[in-house]
């Protein structure tokens, strides 16, 4: 398989990243979180550390990824640990310089006691989201991805429709689902599949349950797979038989609402405006206090990630960022609908990754 | 379905938790590890806390489980956050007393210091495994449950060994395995099934490939499943084809090396000396080298947990303690073997959940 990470990319990432490090006067940084490790090296191992500093970074792992370090991570030396982390960082004579800083958001208090009593030279720096900047615009293998983790998605959701009757249950669906996502060539689901149906489809994060489906309810199936490292997410709801007519007025206000979204975001734009928006037309509908959660969030090596699109949000939505447009309306003991995309912000405006219709499908 | 917490089994596990915490002059403990979450409560959603005290015990998690905690929590309260965990439980007056204990090997820097500004009357306790010695032994519940996760995971062997051939690839194998273990009853994988041919099984912990099996070598296949939120561990390593005669020989010094494992393990022996007896009798052999990794470890709500059985573990084998017993031989470049069960602590010693051969199966 060809290295998404040539030495070339990787230097890419690095600069800017050493760049900001010096702008706060940081000569070491210790990378914990293992998804910005993926973002940076393209190593998927489960355990590992990085330290960047302006001489020489490294990635530490531990000897069960002692072939897949070298398959996976190109322009970045390699540690194989022997006891711990922070012993190799202090044997190894791997630490530069005197401040060294941690990601506040991932170190344990733990971790950072062990830092604070092994590192005596060196002032510990916690630093807040340093990477969220860099991780937010996407680079052009990166949508290149996560535009193909869509496509799995589709093609599955296209695979499995047929297969829902009053012969089967969400439980039976949602295994289907990630069956599919793999035999297609995704590393797997993104998260568990949310398929829910009737008044389980009104619970935005239900569970798959084992009764067998009922016509004449809506379906919500909510889905993503993840290929080479990135994530795609997306949302239907179908109607099993004939919908009542309350249900088909949710799904149209959602539906309208979902496309105000993607007709309304700009480059720049903060997500809480966009969130404003979409909310103001559900609730100029009557049904503002049934969309209980935010429209959207970032999507990349995590299936959330920022920037965040809500009430109590201070994202901004840049260029090039991938985030997720999914208003609902949910009505308790009766049904729900979402509608969801995964949208990339070109200039003029968002692009969705997704292509299946948003008419309202009934099986 | 049944629950699986009623209130008097809540009320069992909370006992001995509010009495170590009477010993340590701890007045309230915040619980932030999910798996001790699911553990205490049954609670499966991906956001809470849990505040321990005297006199109330209390769940948070946000409006997404507000169903969910209904259904699967009985015993304890819960509230639905509005912002924040610090803010609710601060606003809420949830907290007691004036020393309030955290999980140091849980709780984030990030999320230490919002504690230490929102709650200034309070002293802040960094605690270390506290709920190691409760979870280990596992009452008859949760012994059942993993019980049943092992037996879904044997099922799903038997029916996937017939489907390996020539003609299809490891990730072909691991698709069928989580799909199986989904349609079998499980929740789903405890971790991404290990199916590893050829030098590939040589890699204790190889991502599945995308090659065709090839004939004349070995196959290790690791997987697990959770069922009502416990896990399952198992692995047995084949032969497509007829095994070479060296991977008949470390297949078999691997078997009996398990088999004294088993055979030896008794109640208060560490972890240490059990790993001790199984790697000396794969080194009096000459493979001592190629077995790079711990003999087993606890499996409970997670897959991996203590008690840890290798060279560097302090953990003692208790009395119900369920843990796997899982020695490799490794040959570069060649081959691999592994074979593991999980077994449970008795009086008398261990007995494995796990039924299926270790005879060499030949596909």
């Amino acid at each position: 398989m060809k290295r998404l990470h040539q030495s070339k990319s990787m230097k890419e990432r690095l600069e800017p990243l050493l760049k900001k490090m010096s702008q706060l006067c940081i000569d070491t940084f210790l990378v914990s979180d293992l998804h910005v490790i993926r973002w940076l090296t393209g190593f998927s191992g489960s355990s590992a550390r990085v330290l960047l500093s302006p001489h020489r970074s490294l990635l530490f792992t531990d000897f069960r990824y002692a072939e897949q370090v070298k398959q996976e991570v190109d322009g970045m030396e390699s540690v194989i640990i022997q006891t711990s982390y922070v012993d190799s960082f202090v044997g190894g004579g791997y630490l530069q310089g005197k401040r060294m800083a941690i990601q506040e958001e991932e170190v344990t208090v733990y971790e950072a006691r062990q830092l604070g009593e092994k590192l005596n030279e060196v002032e510990i720096v916690p630093v807040h989201g340093f990477f969220y900047e860099f991780r937010a615009m996407k680079n052009d293998m990166e949508i290149d991805c996560m535009r193909q983790a869509a496509a799995i998605s589709e093609q599955v959701l296209e695979q499995i429709l047929p297969l829902i009757s009053p012969d089967v249950t969400e439980v039976d669906i949602a295994a289907e689902i990630s069956y599919r996502h793999r035999r297609l060539g995704a590393e797997r689901d993104a998260f568990d599949p949310v398929v829910a149906a009737g008044p389980r489809s009104a619970l935005p994060h239900a569970k798959p349950g084992a009764d067998r489906f009922r016509p004449g309810t809506l379906i919500v199936i909510d889905m993503g797979c993840i290929y080479r490292g990135y994530a795609s997410d997306q949302t239907r709801t179908i109607a099993l038989g004939k919908a009542p007519k309350e249900a088909r007025e949710i799904y149209n206000i959602t539906r309208e609402a979902q496309q105000l979204g993607i007709d309304s975001a700009l480059p720049g734009m903060p997500g809480k405006e966009l969130d404003a928006l979409v909310r103001g037309y559900i609730e100029k509908h009557g049904y503002g206090e049934h969309f209980g959660h935010g429209l959207g969030h970032g999507v990349g090596v995590e299936v959330h990630e920022k920037p965040r699109l809500g009430k109590l949000s201070d994202d901004i939505l840049p260029l090039r960022s991938v985030f997720t447009i999914e208003p609902g309306i949910y009505l308790p003991g009766k049904y729900g609908v979402r509608i969801e995309d995964t949208v990339v912000m070109e200039e003029g405006g968002v692009v969705p990754f997704q292509r299946f219709t948003k008419e309202l499908v009934e099986l």
